[in-house]
């Protein structure tokens, strides 16, 4: 019987454990992770690309357990009342192939994209930097802005938003957070004195959300709205001036702002620079782009991260989506359980 | 939010509808879905390969639904007490890339797989055949003498498997049912009279399960266990002597008993023979193999027939393993419901 995780139990989890915390404990699940990157039997995620969106699975394993996620990305769908990203996904033990937990998924990928970007910038980013530009305030914000504080060091935020019910939305989420809120009326104002800028826009297109005027000396630009085939956010003619670290080339190819350069283009992956095989950034000038499109791994971590939280804390409920059967070589049995015997007979 | 069915639900569902009636209701939305091949966005399914088994994800879609099921193949699982094929997936809308089903898979996997037998059967035995051979009565067995006696009109079955306890079960599990049980102590004696022959066994390796001298004129073999790299049931020299049947081409070279034949080898794909496309069987004496591997296909038409019934029969319950937010832009607030802001502030 694997565990069952819905939205409450998430919200619960979140609530008892601290969403700093959790992004947190999340980012040490992916320094462990992107660790032991060659344990890992890994793939470009399965797109089924429609006019209006996509659908996406992402699986990734070890010799312990294999994850996956079911995830959408359909731009329109606010219009409907419904998420532009919605997911849910499991963690199963590998030797058996049984699911351990189905987990909600859509607040996990807004806690675990966070912790991404934070881990990236850790490793890439000036460490001294304080200020960070937020273009885009949706549904990805307030975890950027949360873990960007607590797990990076960065005490003001001048954010940006083309729909101001979008920075409102984000200011009244904020309210009470110790971090310091700068609200801009552009993208320029928003990235003045910026040392981290961090997209995070949605509209499935190539877009030019930051261009070659946003170049300053030592600035790391973590680009998470550019995810797709035809969905970027950073002006092709600024990328050769970039530093650029992806997370799994063979998708990033397909996925990210490299998406725009020549595919034999020299780029870094994660892993190499947690391994310290690459050095990045070699002085204070240097300026970098982690082109993060979401890879399966950082939800494996994630979806560890909270299995070994709601285990302890007791959170779900256990399902039979999948269950074991009295006798393992009879499944039939298992409709007469009720008594049905008649209707089947 | 996405109507959750777990194992209890398809044990009622069954229960209310009858394993026959269901089996058939299957058959009929395969002949709609294989009808209309062109209109789906297909691909191999993915595949992770352990020593121990397999893990795949198996997603297909069209304009108005999206599938995809998780499904194991762990042949020694029963040690263990665990089920060999274990499965759960779901049926979103494309247009949103919303889950409206996250269903239990392990028995409508065993239903489907019945009906896609039939189906193909249907297509390409001989329509007076009475008389099968059932090789294996481990999980699949029973489902398969269900749809083939309701849907097809066997009349008796001969079956036979390596492990006296998984012939016992079957007996037991088939008491009551009008078919005429033969218990065999060989696939040899099994085989005598056959005119359909199902191979339904699990070892993951190239066994020779039916061998040349089961050639008989006329003979149609319904191919279900070969499913995966190394492990088929056909004896590959009897291979050039069959007019075979694949579900998807792609998927099939890889997974099939065709993996034992060079890649350019002449196959037919289902759907060929449904649109009268190429004709398989053209006298009496033309023997046949339905090489099937399992297809994502199969499992939309399972799920939206399932679908439907569930709806129809109020079965289930509406989970938030995916959700609508009240504000769609705002999922943080999600957080806050629970009245847990001091914790995330």
């Amino acid at each position: 019987m694997a565990l069952l995780l819905e939205k409450e139990d998430i919200r619960e989890l979140v609530a008892q454990v601290g969403l700093d915390v959790l992004i947190e404990d999340v980012i040490q699940c992916l320094r462990e992770d992107y660790g032991r990157w060659h344990d890992f039997d890994k793939s470009a995620r399965v797109a089924n690309h429609y006019p209006h969106g996509v659908i996406e699975l992402m699986p990734v394993s070890d010799a312990d357990y294999y994850s996956f996620k079911y995830v959408t990305g359909h731009p329109k769908n606010p219009v409907d009342g419904k998420l532009t990203v919605a997911a849910f996904g499991a963690l199963a033990e590998t030797r058996s192939g049984y699911p351990v937990m189905i987990s909600e998924m859509t607040l996990v990928t807004a806690i675990r994209t966070a912790a991404t970007s934070v881990f990236a910038a850790q490793l890439l980013a000036n460490e001294k930097a304080r200020t960070m530009a937020l273009i885009g305030t949706g549904c990805q914000a307030e975890f950027q802005s949360y873990g960007f504080y607590h797990s990076f060091g960065i005490t003001e935020i001048r954010y940006y938003d083309v729909d101001p019910a979008a920075m409102e939305k984000y200011a009244r989420n904020m309210q009470g957070h110790p971090v310091r809120l700068v609200a801009c009326d552009s993208v320029d104002a928003a990235c003045e004195g910026a040392e981290i800028i961090s997209t995070v826009t949605a509209d499935k297109a190539n877009r030019t959300v930051v261009s070659r005027q946003h170049l300053t000396p030592g600035v790391h630009f973590n680009g998470v709205g550019g995810d797709c085939p035809g969905k970027t956010e950073l002006a092709p003619d600024m990328l050769d001036d970039l530093k650029i670290v992806v997370e799994y080339e063979p998708q990033s190819r397909i996925e990210g702002e490299i998406q725009a350069l020549p595919a034999d283009s020299p780029v870094t992956e994660l892993w190499q620079v947690l391994a310290g095989d690459v050095d990045i950034r070699t002085n204070d000038d240097d300026m970098t782009l982690f082109d993060s499109v979401g890879f399966a791994l950082e939800d494996y971590s994630a979806l560890r991260c909270i299995y070994e939280h709601c285990q302890r804390l007791g959170l779900g409920r256990t399902s039979s989506l999948i269950f074991t059967p009295d006798n393992p070589k009879d499944l039939f049995s298992e409709l007469r359980a009720s008594g049905s015997a008649r209707q089947i007979a």
